[in-house]
């Protein structure tokens, strides 16, 4: 599948700290040589691939694929084809091979392109990537080894800590600040205006939004998200936070650190996320709320009110996970309850009929 | 309403093979030589504007529309002021037409522009059109006939076929494939990295994106859509698949060919849908399911479950179309259910006090 | 907080026409001549910041607040650190401040950048603005104060009228037409083609989309939204409406003046909305409706019916708001009402085992 790899089953053990079960009929010297080419699913891979079991989902494959090798985080008896590498998180470790053997992201070269346009008093880093045609405003202080690609737009004043990435089509506003080792996908919005107006007589006035967005260190930002830039003071994304594709951060908002924002969910302005929240696919949260720690909201789910943390919510409007799947089977029941609610009337009737 | 068009209803009739229905009075050759200048709805249509009718629902607007001529699936007797031009598919006649003789879209002048920038060992096809500031990355192949807008980036080593069209700001990752035909929007995002971690000690680890997506051919893809890259291998949109606005593709999705998905919908990683479905707007579908062919789901529906082919589903969570009417529909007699079962309740008691 | 403001007291009073109510222990004269130098919300304010109550919900903060200056709409008794400034409407009032003396959105220098492209009869307006790598086509009309950010595409024969603002990766395509005062954020994009296919034998066959989008004065519109021309005619967004970030609005659809479209909603093909509308985040509302002035739809809603002026509704399918929340409440009664009945039914078998 995926070629630009090349590395023997002996290293990938040796770099994952993984131990070698041969396959079927082959020797452990020969394991250990074996040559791994690409990486594919173990229904896709062949036998010059790497694979790997994750999800337990799909243990069932492990007796046919053709894959070379397979991560796996238990040892199973020999294999038909796939030598086993045993490791304690074959998801991770997958993601360490790859990183160190596989093929790389296509970056623009080191140093600034004849066609980048760099405003006055900007300090750019060492080793810093600018591409053709990225426009980075007056007074910004972008750190080491920041790769900004092609079509990036930085304002005035934006600062970018060390590592960062920012690929074409993603454009920061004025005054904004990004982390350490921040990637902003294509197509993302940072410091966009807040969505805020006094309406007076009917019309809708701007208030302006002279706030910043804070991106803080490790977060990832997926394919045109929008985050808008605080009414004043600031949005706040927290360290190692996961921004998933179309993802909607109104101002004011705070993500806590090391949350996961799955793809088009959106977020009401100045509601505040603890750490570690997993927030899912479509999901829509009020403004003005404070949702604690460890909180799940299952995909589609619309917030209307405050959680507390570690609170498992589904459902629109969200309740408890359990209390909503209950209400769920119930309401499957519901065409037939009628059915039986219309008999007993009818029946009761027939007995009222009979009384004295 | 809209100008730029200039055809008479005989021109219109020989290029749909339609059928002439002259207008009440007026004679056959004076309905020939009717000249149209503009396209418009019936209810806005004037005398110089070609009409249509293809959804039964403005039938009434016939008797009354201005509209110099309309195109029809079935005769009807002459018209106070529109020629009738009798055709097999009203839309698809009206398609033909505006193309043929309506406004084209304006595309950048033949060539490379010379504040586009090539990368190395990129070869160009005949007759493409590359706009100003358009960049493409090194090792691509470009097909003719291709239109790359001003503002479009093509990373490294992508391959597009010929005929294609990307408009400003849509870009390609690295590696990606797109077939012949195929049509990015504005701020099409293709080939952005997967959502993938490994959480360990409840910090996120990326999972490296090295796969690829792969567009075929007559693929329409909508305004400011994102398609994420494989984990490994490759997310891939079937032949004639069109894509509206704002959707959210995940990594290792295969959708198959000739299936329509509306406005904001979203498709979870690795789940792959077959041929001809239509999945409404804002729906929601998780991942690693399958879907068959035929399926349709219809609007803001959440699916969490593999579905036949020509399933028919609706709801959050999705069901059965006809099972999730029933429960809709039993869902608005509930309020009024309940004060009967109440009164049941309090009947029954009356009836046990009696007992013996 | 948000730094880059300086006023007095008295100057702020002076400028809204607000009457000052000194804070504990403070002489008139003191508070008049207080110098702000920031804003913040009652809960992040210090000593040198403007603060204001606009929502009931933070009256609680007023006692603690530590901010210097605080815009109210009614007088309390003095507070312990900030100087009341007491005005008609304190959230317009705020605006109306940091307007006039916060900080200001950077924009591009007057004139037109040596890397700007400005097509063939084009004229470009008084004091316009035009930043490094915008694109202008051929035959447009750019209006007086017009400020086109770096990284704007627009198309050729589009018009924008004065004071209009494009901020970057905003894109504009060809013939559309943008009124006074308008404001594009980042990555919306006007003017992509309508999704509209005939489907022959399988085959989705592409309707030219030839109409345009028509953007009426003083609207604005969020970072990453899509607005699609008309298949013909025109698509029509009324003046003085707002649209949020990632919001969808399909071909032909028309939205009334003065209206509010929330994030993430979507509006389907030739639905025409009353002004004044309210229309909730990630709200969908089905094509060919007609919706009334004033209507309100609730966040997550899926309106699928025409819907008259001053309509309330919530639910997927909408419905009136007071019905759909009977039936919500009614649906969390549910799990206990089937055992309830299930009781039901053992007593009247009981009964009815007694019956003579």
């Amino acid at each position: 599948m995926a070629a630009g790899m090349s590395a023997t089953v002996g290293q990938l053990a040796a770099a994952t700290k993984g131990r070698i079960v041969p396959a079927q009929g082959l020797d452990e010297a020969a394991a250990v040589a074996r040559v791994l080419t690409g990486v594919g699913g173990l229904g896709d891979a062949g036998p010059g691939d790497l694979s790997f079991l994750a999800n337990p989902k799909y243990l069932g494959l492990l007796a046919t694929t053709r894959a070379g090798c397979v991560l796996v985080g238990e040892a199973k008896p020999p294999l038909a084809n796939a030598v086993q590498v045993v490791v304690a998180n074959p998801d991770f470790a997958l993601a360490q091979l790859v990183a160190a053997f596989g093929p790389q992201p296509v970056h623009p070269e080191p140093g600034i392109h004849p066609l980048a346009v760099i405003g006055v008093r900007t300090r750019i880093g060492a080793r810093a990537r600018i591409g053709a045609y990225a426009v980075v405003g007056d007074d910004c202080e972008i750190g080491d080894d920041v790769v900004l690609h092609p079509h990036t737009v930085v304002a005035a004043q934006v600062r970018i800590g060390e590592g960062s990435v920012l690929y074409p089509m993603s454009s920061v506003r004025e005054r904004c600040v990004l982390g350490a080792r921040v990637t902003l996908h294509n197509g993302v919005v940072v410091g966009s205006d807040g969505f805020g107006y006094a309406t007076i007589d009917g019309v809708h006035r701007k208030i302006p939004q002279v706030g910043i967005v804070v991106i803080e260190d490790d977060v990832e930002v997926g394919a045109n998200v929008a985050i808008d830039r605080a009414r004043f003071g600031r949005t706040r994304i927290g360290a190692g936070t996961k921004i998933d594709n179309l993802v909607q951060i109104a101002h004011n908002v705070e993500v806590g650190p090391h949350s996961i924002l799955v793809a088009q969910c959106g977020i009401a302005g100045s509601t505040r996320l603890g750490r570690h929240n997993v927030i899912g696919g479509q999901v829509g949260i009020a403004g003005h709320l404070t949702l604690g720690d460890q909180v799940s909201v299952t995909a589609q789910s619309g917030v209307g009110k405050n959680l507390p943390t570690g609170a498992v919510v589904r459902g629109s409007p969200a309740q408890d996970f359990k209390t909503q799947m209950a209400q769920e089977v119930s309401a499957r029941k519901l065409p037939e309850a009628l059915e039986r609610l219309r008999r007993l009337e009818a029946r009761i009737a027939e007995l009222e009929k009979g009384r004295p």
